[in-house]
């Protein structure tokens, strides 16, 4: 990066905030995917004022600028692979406010995600959405990534719950969108529009949630079974039935083998596969839901239905299914986290696509997902210096998308196109679709600085490559 | 109208479906606001495909184009304000799916609202939103208003519900964007962009929506006060306590006055003010809701809360609800709806603040709105002949939005801009907000044929003048 360049950074936001030492850049060069790139240089801002200052140096000399929350992104999207500036988020760490009067919270974007749930529930109120990164997550990255969950069966994504926000545009704008009220309709609704956009619109500043009561009672429980496709059956059978359990988690066999290797919280490892049910609502609700679904897996051929006793058997069974992420990076050098989301009655189709697929690739993929959602997470546990296998996760996961879209599912669920998605992108929106969204990003960052060479690469843009 | 256009129309439609007459054209011409304005040529297109050869011929010779469903707008969005073309939808009517084993409906753009949740209720399954002009309106014009509705408080609006939808674009691109799974992160978030664009961005032709399993039960009561600051204070007091019904309807002592002239359902007119409730989910929920409901009600000084003992009852109290607008509409020449959307802690507030302005101005305002949202609907009941009056009414207006704004609300919660509150946009979205719009608006129509000089004008464009 040109010096001058460099010294229009200092005077805006001050030597000491501005990194350029090659172990720093390092520190801010990759996210949870195996993507990586130096950026030129980190920023550290502290208010919207100070991201609007560095806006404007980038936009005027043409640097992309990548803004960067905890870092665990499952797509790319937060890897600086055309270089410039990150924009480290994290000193925008305050929750401004949590209104238990109006059911709505303000926080600033760098605002660690399982910290924000933690203070929401002190206050008896409830913010559903729950990326099992949320102890690393920031609550920006979030909303830039529309962040899914399990809970997403029964409450919707972070899209669901934002109302308003502040945002930098690409030439320094500060915009506040949206707002507190619950219904808004004046003009086009950009607070969507930005939710979801990965960082590629505008810099995430400040949000404003929608929050709910936090439910009187919750329980979890794990319904068992001997063959994988009942499992998958039992998902659709309970939509079916039209009960709405907070979550449906179903795990194949090779998932809790990996994940009780490393973390064992008791999963049922002989068993095909289980399925992780919470329910919540009033005691007597809870209750009532328990049972129906019970009757319901056990129709469809569970071998056991097991209820966790006390909050604690609960936490651990999660605990597990949180760290399964973890637990396979452990077992395989790069363990690639797909996102195939069907609608949901054809998930035991897709369930037993993905398996038909690992063995005729001979390749370990344990399949595991928010499956009440048509959400699956088959995770390709692969090597990647491996170029031969490489080659055959590479049709592996072409065969994946080809059918998931086959069977009226998206590409994404939860975890974004980024980087690595991309050239599945005209399979799903079409040549048109694609037009269209890059009019959209061209009419708001003209000069192509913000997050550049994700989702979709302007006509103008090459091809991206590995660093 | 140039008759080679017509002529291109005849062609590419069909000389029958292309109406010129002026007795058809005045029927087209107006919506539920007091706006009027006579479109050029009405046609009447059955298919995606139709509408892309109309669209072609509207932009090659920049001619407007206002796409029309039930034409129940409360902000003049379906007025051709500068002539041109109305699409007339309404034999885009079928219901193509209703798929209970998703939970999702496809349907196209003309279906009647009220036979769509028909249709849906028979499957067991539930479509939330509610707009009050269910009986009229149509599901495209609910997306591209993003229609609201009592239902809101505990379920959502329209935009909550929409998962995909086919569109054609300004130059008669067909595109199908979303889809049938409820998660989805391909890409921006096109379905929510065009979701609320008052017909600005592109022609909505079909719609699949998420739906919910039918609750199994529900009840209406109606809470009734001898003061409407009391039930004003019941409402923030409700949600405070973390009680989510499904409704929270407030009328004042006027509104239920009107509803009982014209439409007795047996509303209490002696009170100062009444709200409608209605809480669903189990039996045992149900009760357990009503009960608690009752008692905040009674704390906050209700003086009597009566529970319609049948369904008959319940729909009775709801017939009059639904039926206010029409019965304003027949005492009073000119009713303007206002749609002030405030944070629910700022509803006793804001009422007591149109209350004071109806005294200020001697006007008569009764209040009535989806109270639990804090989506106040104060209709100013005037003559738009008594050209003194609606100097007064103006002002009124012009106060009641600054101090919605003021308290942290919004222009409109669910009716939209339209042509009624433009001059108002810059107060709430600012310059900048207002910039950002135009430039996407521009990028998805750059001739500005759809819906123009609604929400915001292009710099090019006129103040629009009343026909």
């Amino acid at each position: 990066m040109q010096d001058n360049i460099i010294n229009e950074l200092y005077q805006v936001i001050g030597k000491e905030n501005v990194l350029t030492d090659k172990e720093d850049l390092i520190c801010y060069s990759y996210d949870a995917t195996s993507y990586s790139h130096l950026p030129e240089v980190v920023v550290v801002p502290s208010s919207a004022e100070e991201i609007s200052l560095v806006l404007k140096v980038a936009n005027k000399h043409r640097m992309p600028v990548v803004a960067r929350g905890g870092g665990t992104n499952l797509c790319g999207a937060s890897v600086p692979i055309k270089g410039g500036i990150v924009l480290a988020m994290h000193r925008l760490n305050k929750i401004i406010e949590i209104d238990g009067d109006n059911l709505v919270a303000t926080v600033e974007a760098g605002v660690n995600t399982e910290k924000f749930q933690q203070a929401v529930e002190a206050k008896g109120l409830f913010y559903p959405p729950d990326p099992q990164s949320a102890k690393m997550s920031t609550m920006g990255g979030n909303v830039a990534q529309n962040a899914g969950g399990p809970r997403g069966f029964k409450y919707g994504v972070t899209r669901d719950f934002v109302l308003g926000m502040k945002v930098v545009l690409a030439d320094g704008t500060i915009l506040d969108i949206g707002g507190k009220t619950i219904k808004n309709v004046t003009g086009y609704d950009l607070t969507k529009f930005f939710t979801g956009s990965e960082g590629t619109l505008g810099v995430i500043i400040a949000i404003t949630f929608r929050l709910l009561p936090l439910p009187e009672a919750k329980k979890t429980m794990l319904a068992v079974f001997g063959d994988l496709m009942d499992g998958a059956r039992t998902i659709s059978s309970i939509v079916k039935n039209k009960i709405i359990p907070v979550t449906l988690e179903m795990m194949d066999q090779e998932t809790m083998g990996l994940i009780e290797k490393s973390k064992p919280v008791g999963l049922p490892t002989d068993a095909a596969a289980a399925i992780l049910i919470e329910v919540d609502g009033s005691e007597h609700e809870v209750e009532r839901q328990m049972k129906k679904i019970e009757k319901v897996a056990r129709a469809e051929g569970a071998t056991d239905v097991v209820v966790a006793r006390t909050e604690e058997e609960a936490a651990k069974l999660w605990e597990g299914r949180k760290a399964a992420f973890g637990c396979m990076a452990l077992s395989a050098v790069t363990p690639i986290t797909e996102d195939a989301t069907v609608p949901r009655s054809k998930l035991p189709e897709m369930v037993k696509f993905i398996k038909d697929v690992a063995k005729k690739y001979s390749l370990s993929i344990p399949v595991l997902g928010h499956t009440g959602d048509g959400n699956l997470h088959p995770i390709i546990c692969t090597d990647e210096n491996n170029l031969e296998e490489m080659e055959r996760v590479e049709k592996a996961i072409d065969e994946i998308f080809k059918e998931t879209l086959r069977l009226g599912g998206t590409l994404s669920g939860e975890h974004g196109i980024g980087l690595a998605k991309q050239k599945y992108m005209e399979l799903e929106v079409g040549q048109d679709g694609l037009n269209l969204m890059r009019q959209l990003k061209k009419a708001v960052d003209p000069n192509n600085i913000l997050n550049p060479g994700k989702i979709f690469l302007q006509e103008t843009e090459q091809i991206n490559e590995k660093a």
